[in-house]
Order: structure tokens, then C-alpha cells, then sequence
């Protein structure tokens, strides 16, 4: 089985993600990217991507990229700034780690439109847990 | 129709919250509250309540009571921190607005459990849109 | 010696925030509140207090407030939303923790003018160092 | 006069900055930096960089980036992640811009040691007055 594939396996148990349409599109040790296809299902009363759809995806990139550089990752804050509204089609949520020191990481993730306008800008703290055993590869 | 039954109408158009079970409890001067009943649906991998869950729930609540206080606000910048996690029951995110000036909000929420312990604290900065007609109230 | 005296010598050898000339009003339980008297030291180029000096005296009164409650806390994350400019008199930063939880605490401040006028609010998070001993009181 | 010298012109008037040691070293379109020598008069109780100077000399930064790109910006919110502790030598803030739209500009900063040690990452939402005439350039 390939990486990406235990990782995707490691998050079909992730219900809310994977009821919203999240899927997880490459990770590797520069980045985690994921995407939805965006609905009905994911607009607010104006008719925009609501904005916890918007955070989920961020943090969910940032999940996925901070459980595969280290063993097990829980976000302890998480701050988002919204820049643009969005309608529809595809949007992508890309996770970089900007740095890493002791047990403490922090990462931003930025989520754009599929015509790559950016949607809004995340930044996460995370606390990476005194575990050896990796989440995805045990 | 009862004011709050104004808010719920207006709010049942937000696809994603409704998606995401959470409903409108109150809506005063003073605070909105806003919860939802935890199922298999919005936990994460490790079978705690997902972060984007939490996140979106607060962020309804500033939502609610926000455009319930002001014309027409839109979430401009949003805080979380993680305080615990969560396995099921209810769970209630309370709104406060702390302060208003100009066409700028600033509103805490706290979202608890059902036994009232602190799941994250959360804070949002809006900015008030210059528009003279209220969202509910035309 | 009173307690607040221990407080206020063993914070004598911050040299940043004496140098603001920032003090020590009062230290217990509930809070921590700080103060300064704003001249032409603390100002920017547009003649009001200067961000670096409203967000000085706010993360003291929280370095104040939770060193007092625990024995060794750092800051780990900051937060400050701007709200009204000041171009003079006694500012003052309250501080009050709003959770703690393990070695995690978090604690909301807000800086007022000396008409109560809020110039800023605050958020910070705080790492609770693993150390039975007490910073001031040994 | 050089573009920098009528930038390090108009700051001279922000007396905290100028009080702190603060200054600027480069300013153009992609970033700019500014530094300052650490002394005595930085430090904190437990004798390293007090946190208050971490984040003025960050936001600093990006006001003169932020002033340069546009006419008149000022900050509306400020975070901090503080990174790792630091006791002497020359410190760098490096501020750049990474999205602007409309009214709204949103800068990243890093503080750095003189060894390029990451001390502490900022994130700082401005707001673009509108006004026609630069700061600088009348």
C-alpha cells in the first residue's frame, strides 16, 4: 500500500471530514494538501463556503501534515482570517510547516479557490505528544 | 412569529450548520447560545469530537448573535484554543460580544459539554457592514 | 513582606517593562492589574501609545497574574485586537484567567484608558512549567 | 534623500520604537527588515528577551512594510507564537506581506537570533485607511 494510502485509510475514520467531502490529495514532508468539491451542502444563508467549512478543511490539512512528520499531533490553537468569499467548485486547503522546535509545532495553511484565489489564511499550534509510534505506521 | 423563530428562519438557509445538527437555543442583547447533540457523524479518528465541529458551532454562535446585535456582520478573523476533548452528549457554544466600536465586534465564545466543562474558548473579530437594514428584520 | 512586595521585587529585574515604566497594582486570585503613565517615550509616530507598548503591558499583567497562580508559566501564544487609540494618561491592564487545565492556562486582558475606555483586548495561552516550586515565594 | 532614509525619517518620530533600539535595515516591495542590538535594558525577569519587545520589534516591521506598500495601514490584530528563548546579540524582524485585498493586508513576521535561530512568528491583519497620500511620500 502506498503512503498516501495509509494515510487516507488512517482518516476514513475521521467522520465529519469525510462527511463534509474532504479528500486528502498528496502529503509528503513539504506539504499536505486536500480538497472538496463544494455544494449545497456547504453554503451558509448568504450563499457562500460557510466559514467552519472553511477551518475544517485548514485544519484537516494541517492533521494530515503534522501526523505525518510526527507521531501524534493535537491542534491547541488555531487562528483564520478570512480574505475572499467563494460559490463554488473546488477548493484547496495547503498545510506547510514553518517550524518545528521541541514539542511544539506550528503550521500555516492557506485555502484557495480553483481559480487560486485565496480564501482564507490559517495558522495552527500544535502539540506533538511523547509517543514513538507513528499514527499511520504504527 | 416570536424573534427567535425570525433568527431560526433565517438561519435555516445555513446549509452547513444545519448539516451539522446545531440549533438555536437563544438569542438575546446579552448572549446567543447555540448546541447540538454529538453523533458518530462529527467525530474525528480518534473518536473525539472534531475540531472543525467545535470550531464551526462557535463561530455560528458569534454568528447568531453578531447579525442578531448589528445589521450585517461578517467574520473577519477567528481564534481556538482547545481546551479538552469530547466524546458525545450535547454540547452548547455560548456568545458574548465584549466589545463594539465603529464597525468592528469583538465576541468570545466558550462551547461546553453537557456537565459544563470547557471544551475551547474562542474569539472572533467581525466588522459590521455598512447596511442599514437588519438581516432578520428587514 | 506584604505579598504584592514580593511580587513586585522579584518582577524589579524586568528591565523591559521597568524601563516602560509599567507597575504593579494589585495581584491576587482573581486578577492581576497593572499600570502606566503614558509620555512621550510611549508613543509612535502618529502621537498615540504605541502597539508594542499596549501589548507590553498587557502580556506583564498576564505574566504577573498566572506566575502568581502557578509556579512557572511562559507564554506560549498571544493575541491582542486593537480598539481605540489613547494619546495620554494612566493606562491600566487587567488580567484574568479564564481556563486552566492541566499545564495549560489561558488568560483574557484588557488594557483601558483612565476613562475606561478599552484600547485593546488580549488573549493568551500559557505553558504551566513542570517545577513544585514557586517563582516568588520559593 | 533615499526612499529608505525619508522611511527611517518619518519613524524617528515613534519615540517607543526609537526607545527600544529599533532599527530599520531594509524596506521594498517583497519585505522589510529592521534589528536591534540586545541589551540589559531587553530583559526579562529570567533574564532573556522580555516578550513585549519580541512583539514590538515584530510589529514594527510590519508597520514600516505595511506604511511603504500602502497609504496609511494600521493594525487591527496581532498574533504571537513565541519559539525559543534568547539572551543576547543582535536580533532580525523580517515582515512580509502575504495577501492584501480591498481595505485588508495580512503580514507575517519572524524575529530571529543572530545565528537565524527562530525566536518567535507573528501574524498581523492590517486595515488600508482610505486616504490617497503615502505616509512617506506626501
Amino acid at each position: 500500500m502506498e503512503e498516501i494510502d495509509i494515510v487516507r485509510k488512517y482518516f476514513s475514520a475521521d467522520k465529519f471530514v469525510m462527511g463534509a467531502g474532504i479528500e486528502i490529495v498528496e502529503v509528503r514532508k513539504e506539504r499536505a494538501v486536500v480538497s472538496a468539491e463544494i455544494g449545497e451542502r456547504h453554503l451558509n444563508a448568504t450563499g457562500t463556503v460557510q466559514g467552519g467549512m472553511l477551518y475544517t478543511i485548514a485544519d484537516f490539512a494541517f492533521a494530515v501534515h503534522a501526523n505525518y512528520l510526527h507521531p501524534v499531533t493535537v491542534t491547541q490553537n488555531g487562528t483564520i482570517t478570512y480574505v475572499s468569499a467563494c460559490r463554488g467548485g473546488r477548493i484547496t486547503a495547503t498545510a506547510t510547516e514553518v517550524h518545528v522546535s521541541g514539542r511544539n509545532t506550528v503550521c500555516d495553511v492557506s485555502v484557495t479557490d480553483e481559480n487560486g484565489n485565496v480564501l482564507c489564511l490559517c495558522r495552527f499550534n500544535g502539540f506533538i505528544k511523547p509517543d514513538d509510534r507513528s499514527k499511520y505506521f504504527g
